[in-house]
């Protein structure tokens, strides 16, 4: 039996405990077990099953030679990054869904892992329980990961959708996700892209071996989109996501979050409500895609605790999941080519198609005054540059 | 660098050398390297640029201690199966895509292997390049899977499809897929189940850790689908998969190959083509899904590498991944609840209703003189027994 101790017992703490705690069973068929010996939190849980448990100093964890295992769910990068480097040094192996530590110092932390004959996993920190970095950094090792393009942000999922299919705005969907516990009071992480951005800068550290910081990323939030966005989207039979990308190529990787309109051929078109889904392109495997909840109390937990069983059956050893501490260059996002759709005011129309070389296919009638036209593919500094002096364009998405 | 004798130069076996030589950067970051050192083959290949590697004796490559890890990918049930205890027996890990030995004798390998410090490894066999098999036995280690549900098999996945979207009948969809090389000439074992019955069995045999015989599982292929029956699906909004499906509860394991009417909203609608895909329903994280290519020499051929990587890197050591020499009970298939798409003649109608309680919409306008009902969910015994005295009914498809 490894005994682990959980700090922070907030919505994931808890369902961590909950998770090992119920399902007992399983998990020591798959290892030696797991018993949760500490849980640190600076509250009292009084009439908590495991209030005995609770510890408010974390010197009781790291001075206990038997906690081998330590489930960092305490979120935040100040706390949790010295709790996490200590328990390290320790020997201790840390599990964490802590995304925002992992994109600013996962390199640090996983190599002190290693160093100490211990580990650092964070299955946990993108796409909750959908088992994407398990996939990236065990499944897919004979293959060259060529394009990573997903839905990784589960509150601006359920926002489209919502606007999608019940006609609401975006204000009114954002609402109705507070209500539901989807979106946060301050909803800005989620919809000014911060979270899928450090998401996929994980994704792409992984992939690179590198570094990818998410404060380089180009960022676009879903804040800005209109239900006239959506009408158009579906007049062409396509939908609206949130996409997380990044595309290595030429010794470069280009990363991007940004609204995109998605096909209904693609897969990712059927992602509904608050799941996500990873689209992996790859040189000998093509298309695959992984799908799940990519949030949630006892989704993510179970990821959490998936991390500690390895650990378990890994005492002494190190399960390494990481990248160095060198910092990846992220190519220049302007020479990355892709086709947009622009909605051009009527009157701008010529102007526009002499800057831009567009497609044939025009949607007209979704809103008065204006039509929407879909480009070739060009460089996003080719499109930049090109609408630059253009009076009349009201809006483009990315495809 | 470890060494790799490859047994069988085919499909999968040329590709698994291909993606050895062409991703020799890739795997050497994620291992100490790979290097095929033996392939062996009855045939000669002059002007192959392995030629020199190829040998017609397996003595070489049992003898040679350099030879660390073996790929079988020769398929078959008794030259491979001696191959693969020999080189197990002799501390040389396996990795394989041979699905039908994995079935029969993946117990005892995987015993053999952990008996060796060695391992038996075989991701390529279920889903080809999807990793389903690292998923189960890896990453949901926290979760009790309560059901496994998917598209097992490409080539039937590629009928049906082209059934419905280009209104061939089933015997020129066949055609057409063995013109393209998804289907064999004699394509037995994908139309009739047997292929997806075999990788359900090993799924079923990993959740359970005991193994379950494809010989017990219900088997219904597709080649009693007509477009009859396509037709009534897309009036129904909804489409036919081949699902081979596991459902564990009460203790027992309920296995089945069949084809169902799969709902628009079901993720599983979305998977065209050839492609292949899984839904686990599991406690902690709800549905998840994985998508991609179930088939292919380099999809295929990149399973297997990936797990030749995981061996090198547990050289002298066992990763297991196998189930008991204990069968497992499957549970009486009578027993499980499902509802059924009924095509009934007209002038069966009023005792087939008198026998089965049907919801109220029906499919009319379709073929003459019949009408398509949906039934409440009922058990298969149930179900079968109240239509077995019934004249008038066409035909039906479980949901």
């Amino acid at each position: 039996m490894a005994e682990v101790a959980v700090l922070g017992y907030g919505t994931v703490g808890s369902g961590v405990v909950e998770v090992i705690e119920n399902n007992r069973d399983v998990i020591s068929k798959r290892c030696e077990g797991l018993h949760v010996k500490y849980i640190l939190d600076l509250r009292d849980f009084p009439g908590d099953p495991y209030e005995d448990r609770v510890v408010h100093d974390f010197d009781s964890i790291i001075n206990d030679p038997e906690v081998k295992i330590v489930c960092e769910t305490m979120g935040g990068a100040t706390f949790a990054y010295n709790y996490t480097k200590a328990c390290l040094e320790a020997g201790k192996s840390v599990c964490t869904s802590n995304k925002e530590l992992v994109e600013k110092y996962g390199a640090e932390l996983s190599r002190i892992a290693a160093g100490h004959s211990c580990s650092y996993l964070f299955e946990a920190s993108v796409g909750g329980g959908i088992p994407l970095i398990r996939t990236i950094n065990e499944a897919l090792t004979a293959e060259k990961i060529e394009r990573i393009y997903g839905i990784l942000n589960g509150t601006t999922n359920y926002i489209l959708y919502r606007m999608e299919t019940a006609g609401l705005d975006f204000k009114a969907a954002l609402c109705e996700a507070q209500e539901f516990g989807y979106a946060e009071k301050d909803p800005t992480a989620d919809i000014e892209g911060h979270d899928p951005c450090r998401k996929i800068a994980i994704l792409a550290s992984l992939v690179t071996g590198k570094k990818v910081d998410y404060t380089k990323i180009l960022m676009e939030g879903i804040k800005d989109l209109s239900i006239k966005d959506i009408e158009y989207a579906k007049a062409a039979g396509m939908c609206i996501k949130l996409i997380a990308m990044s595309e290595f190529k030429n010794g470069g990787c280009y990363c991007m979050v940004s609204p995109r309109l998605i096909a209904a051929s693609n897969p990712l078109s059927i992602v509904k409500d608050v799941f996500n889904a990873v689209l992996i392109h790859s040189d000998m495997l093509d298309d695959s895609m992984y799908y799940g909840r990519g949030a949630g109390k006892l989704a993510t937990a179970s990821a959490v605790v998936g991390d500690a069983v390895e650990c378990a059956n890994n005492i002494g050893k190190t399960v390494f999941c990481g990248w160095s501490e060198e910092e990846a260059q992220l190519a220049d996002i302007d020479d990355l080519e892709q086709s947009y759709f622009v909605r051009v005011k009527d009157e701008a129309a010529g102007a526009f198609k002499a800057a831009v070389k567009t497609k044939d296919c025009v949607l007209e009638g979704i809103a008065e005054g204006e039509k929407g036209y879909f480009t070739e593919s060009m460089t996003e500094g080719g499109f930049k540059k090109a609408i630059a002096d253009l009076d009349g364009v009201i809006g483009y998405i990315r495809m």
